[in-house]
């Protein structure tokens, strides 16, 4: 059997775990990002994370054929660089370079949701399948296209945004520059806003009540009022599945997975959140008559789907005799 | 030198014609659809058109590998069917079948819009990328997307349906069943609706003028006035753009494509057109810095590309050993 690191770095924590080549996560260590340190100190630390991981594993870094790394932002898997990330110090980072410093294996990088989409694809939600897309609900819209068992995404590694897809011509101000883009409205992020507003708004409602007893807003909140028979809520759910199911109706009609799998801390309301999601959703798409149609699942990776999804991918690369020196 | 030949199915025509295996079209010949007829009718023309521009051509049946033909509608090209078209009396029709009772050849079934996109990628605008979509605006918004030189349009043959991405939410009402879809924004049918509009409300401008002179609105018809220095046109040309550059920037984000084709009637306004609808859309798109930029390009292979997109559609398939039997 042969073994893989996967590295899911994120701005608060680096993750990192062993895989078999099924996707099996056999163990997994993690460490502060620190992220005001500099990209030096950040990289020769996941270095040091992998070899850790390796042996906590009980293997030699001889058992392991390469590391993949997930990361925010966007890589340039040829070269070996992080070329850019909003939430790190990353700036054209020698990543590849500077890991294989620390530790002599092949080294590749690729971008966190596309690390996520890979995690479901092989073991997850869409295990078993060649094409599927992962959305994935946080404070942006993360999305992970998997063509023929492969991340896609474009030429330079920057696609797969669909989270920077217009929704709402002339809409919600986005970060990215633009208006109206679906992660305005669909993010986690969008709902803990709207829900704000929604309570200020409806000061009848209890969804002041709830942001209280959390002690701030987030995505839940709209689901526990609704849950407790506040109008105000269920309409608010409403408003956002009907954004939600806009979007994905979109990735749908654009892609055709043979799973579209939807993640994100707002999943784990389930059927609540599931049921009248696909009802919206497969009642909106371009289908002629006739023709097979995406199914829509909820992610099944959970935390571990950035370390295995890494690994999974620099698997891929390694089968398809990638360069990773 | 190997030869294909490529049909390209339309509402009204039926044309046919021999390329070599770089794309180059070796000659070409038209017939009426006539599509009140039955499916086995036309599909039986089509067979007997294949021969006649064999035949044309010069060559014998031994002479060709393949019969590509682009279909509107959803094709399966597995089983050798057309599963559905809006426009044409076709339904699980088995067209590889009925060809091949006419002439004895592979046969490989694709959408026209993404045999346009074949077409620039193996011949045209993006001869030499990989990874290329080509958007087509006519009376809707066809899609063909290219990645690693194969056709990619989802498990069921029906993804890269781009005009029916929703831009608007909430829009105005499409022919799909969805509201605000790209193409009720920017096909070039949405522009002479738009025309028309802007004439009805505004009696001062010139552009009632033009619809008169050209006998009914198109979408030719804003830029001619505004050539002609009317302001209302201006305007409409500029919001036209808006919407179209949006929804190409979302293409952008999406795929990431080393070159993004623009093509259909309208863009026979060439430079009018292009130099403000490159600035607005590559003004928007979410690249990190440093990342690799899309490259905008008019589309070349004009009214040839159906045929010449079937062909190379055709190779792609037998050079992936796809049965056509």
């Amino acid at each position: 059997m042969a073994y893989y690191v996967g590295i899911d770095l994120g701005g608060t924590n680096i993750k990192a775990g062993v895989c078999d080549s099924e996707g099996n996560l056999l163990n997994k260590l993690s460490i502060k990002t620190r992220a005001e340190r500099t990209e030096e100190e950040i990289i020769h630390d996941m270095g040091k994370l992998a070899l850790d991981v390796i042996k906590d594993c009980g293997k030699e870094v001889s058992d392991i054929e390469a590391i993949g790394i997930g990361s925010p932002g966007t890589p340039d898997n040829e070269e070996g660089l992080l070329v850019y990330s909003a939430n790190l110090p990353f700036n054209n980072s020698p990543m590849r370079k500077l890991i294989r410093d620390v530790v002599d294996l092949p080294v590749y990088i690729d971008n966190d949701a596309n690390c996520a989409g890979m995690a479901e694809a092989v073991a997850g939600a869409a295990k078993g399948t060649k094409d599927s897309v992962t959305i994935t609900l946080g404070t942006g819209v993360g999305a992970g296209v998997i063509i023929n068992g492969r991340i896609y995404s474009g030429f330079n590694q920057a696609g797969s945004e669909f989270g920077h897809t217009v929704l709402v011509s002339g809409g919600l101000q986005c970060k990215c520059g633009r208006r109206g883009c679906f992660e305005q409205y669909a993010s986690a992020s969008a709902l803990a806003r709207m829900t704000e507003e929604e309570a200020a708004s409806h000061p009848d409602s209890i969804l002041g009540d709830v942001i209280k007893e959390e002690g701030g807003s987030n995505a839940m909140i709209a689901f526990i009022a609704m849950r407790r028979g506040d109008k105000v809520a269920k309409d608010l759910v409403e408003r956002y599945l009907d954004y939600l199911s806009d979007g994905l109706a979109n990735v749908i009609n654009t892609f055709m997975p043979e799973i579209l799998v939807v993640g994100g801390g707002v999943c784990n309301e389930g059927d609540p959140l599931l049921i009248p999601l696909k009802e919206k959703t497969m009642s909106k798409p371009y289908f002629g008559p006739g023709v097979k149609k995406t199914e829509i699942r909820l992610a099944e990776m959970g935390n571990d789907a950035g370390i295995v999804g890494a690994a999974m991918m620099g698997k891929a690369c390694m089968d398809d005799g990638k360069n990773g020196k």
